[in-house]
C-alpha cells in the first residue's frame, strides 16, 4: 500500500496510527488538517462482540461512500471527504468527532421493531432521530437532548444543528437510492468540529452504516446480511456499487 | 372498608374494580367522571418482579400524596385528586391515562448514574427530562420525542405540554421539600385527559415514585431503601409524611 499521494498539489505522507476503529484505520497525515483512512476487510457485529474477516469488503465500502459523499457534495452538504488515494485508501479532513452518533429512520427494522413491537418496514412519520452516545464501555446508549445537554456531551445549537443536517443528508440520501430502486431504511452519521468549530459529516457512508431494501424483491443489501449470518455480505454491497456506478455514468 | 363517601354534597358509592396496578386498585363508582382509589400496602420493584406486603405503607403514600397534590392545587397546578374517603382511600377525577411517564431528574441517581457512568447526586443543569412508553411486555422502553410521534403515542402538542407542566410541579414540589430540607432528586409523573381532552395530573405523588434525600445526612428517605433491602421502608416514609404536617400546621 502506498504512503504517499497528492492533494491539490502538494504531497501528502501518511504518518502514525491515530485510531484504529472496528471497520477502519485512521492515520496522522504530515499535514494536520488532514487525515488518511484505510478501509479494512473486517466486520463487526452486536458492538464488537463477534468479528470477522469479509475479503473486498473495505474496497465496496470505499467506492461506495466516495460515490455517496460526492453526491452529498453535489447538493451542497459537507462532508470530510477530500480524495481518493487507492481502491481502499482517501484523505479525509481531520475534524474534532463529537461523541454523538445520529441515527435517522425512515422504516422500522432491527432494534426499533424489537424494542417498540412495531410493524417491520412500518413507514415512520414523522422520519425517526436518535442520539446514541458513543461508548463501547456504556455500550453506546440512547440518550435524549436533556441528557446529553446535562452531561455536556454537547450544546443545543450542536443538537439542533445534527437534526437538521441529518434531515438534509436524508433527503439526499433517500433520492438518489429511490434513482436505484433502493428504500433507505435506517442509517448512522458521525460529525466532527473543524478548526473553526464549524459542524462537518464524517465517518463512511456504506452499507456497514446503513439498511438498504431492493424496493421490488424487499432483500436486504447492507450488513444485517452479516448480523443475521444470511450468506454473503459482499453480494449486496456488490450490487449496491455497481446500481451506484451505472446511474454516474 | 367502607364503600361509600360524599363528594359536593352527593353520595359516591365505589363499583366495581377497573384496575389493579402495582401498588393501587382503582375502582369505577356511580358517577363516570369519579374514580375511587385504594392504596395498597404491596411494594414491587424491577418492575413487578419482586414484591412484598409492607404494612401501613398505603396510609403513609396515601396521606403524602394528599398533602402533595393540595398544595399543587394552591400553586394553580391542576390533579385528579378530588378528596380523602379514609386513611387508603380517595377519589379522583376519571382520566384517559396516556401511556407515557415522565421523569425528571435533578440529581444524576440510580438508572441514570450506571447508564451513563455519571457521579452519583451530581447536579443536572438542564434538569433531564423523559419518557417512558407505559408497557409492562417492552418494559416500559426509554423513548424520545421522534420515536413517540412516530409509533402515535402522543401528540406533539401533548408531548410539549407535558415537558411544561412537569417542569412546574418539579419547581413545586422543590419547593415544598426544600422547606422540610429534603432533596428532591427525580421523581415519574404520569397524566390522563379529561373529557375535553386537557392534561392534567394523575397517579400519585409519593416517595414510591420519587427520590427523596435527607439535606443534612443524604440519607434515602424513599423507595430507594425497598429496592437495596436496606432496612425498613415506612422508616423513611413516615419522616417524610411527620414533616410534611409540621410544615402544614
Amino acid at each position: 500500500m502506498s504512503s504517499a499521494t497528492e492533494y491539490e498539489d502538494k504531497t501528502v505522507t501518511r504518518g502514525e496510527l491515530k485510531y484504529q476503529g472496528k471497520a477502519k484505520q485512521v492515520y496522522f497525515t504530515d499535514n494536520p488538517t488532514i487525515l488518511w483512512v484505510h478501509y479494512m476487510d473486517q466486520a463487526t457485529a452486536l458492538n464488537g462482540k463477534v468479528h470477522e474477516n469479509i475479503p473486498e469488503k473495505g474496497q465496496l465500502n470505499s467506492a461506495i461512500s466516495h460515490i455517496l459523499f460526492e453526491h452529498l457534495t453535489r447538493q451542497g452538504i459537507e462532508n470530510h471527504y477530500l480524495s481518493s488515494v487507492s481502491e481502499t485508501d482517501e484523505l479525509d479532513l481531520a475534524l474534532d468527532i463529537l461523541p454523538i452518533e445520529v441515527v435517522t429512520r425512515n422504516y422500522a427494522s432491527g432494534h426499533f421493531v424489537s424494542k417498540f413491537n412495531a410493524t417491520p418496514m412500518q413507514k415512520l412519520t414523522p422520519v425517526v432521530q436518535e442520539f446514541y452516545y458513543k461508548s463501547d464501555e456504556l455500550d453506546d446508549p440512547f440518550m435524549n437532548d436533556s441528557q446529553i445537554l446535562a452531561l455536556g456531551f454537547a450544546t443545543l445549537s450542536e443538537l439542533t444543528k445534527l437534526r437538521a443536517y441529518a434531515q438534509e443528508v436524508n433527503q439526499a440520501l433517500t433520492e438518489i437510492f429511490d434513482e436505484i430502486n433502493i428504500n433507505l431504511v435506517d442509517f448512522k452519521l458521525e460529525y466532527g468540529r473543524d478548526s473553526e468549530g464549524k459542524l462537518i459529516l464524517a465517518d463512511e457512508l456504506s452499507p456497514d452504516n446503513m439498511r438498504l431494501v431492493d424496493q421490488k424483491t424487499g432483500k436486504s443489501l447492507d450488513k444485517d446480511v452479516f448480523r443475521k449470518h444470511a450468506g454473503d455480505v459482499t453480494v449486496g454491497y456488490r450490487d449496491v456499487l455497481s446500481r451506484l456506478e451505472n446511474l454516474e455514468k
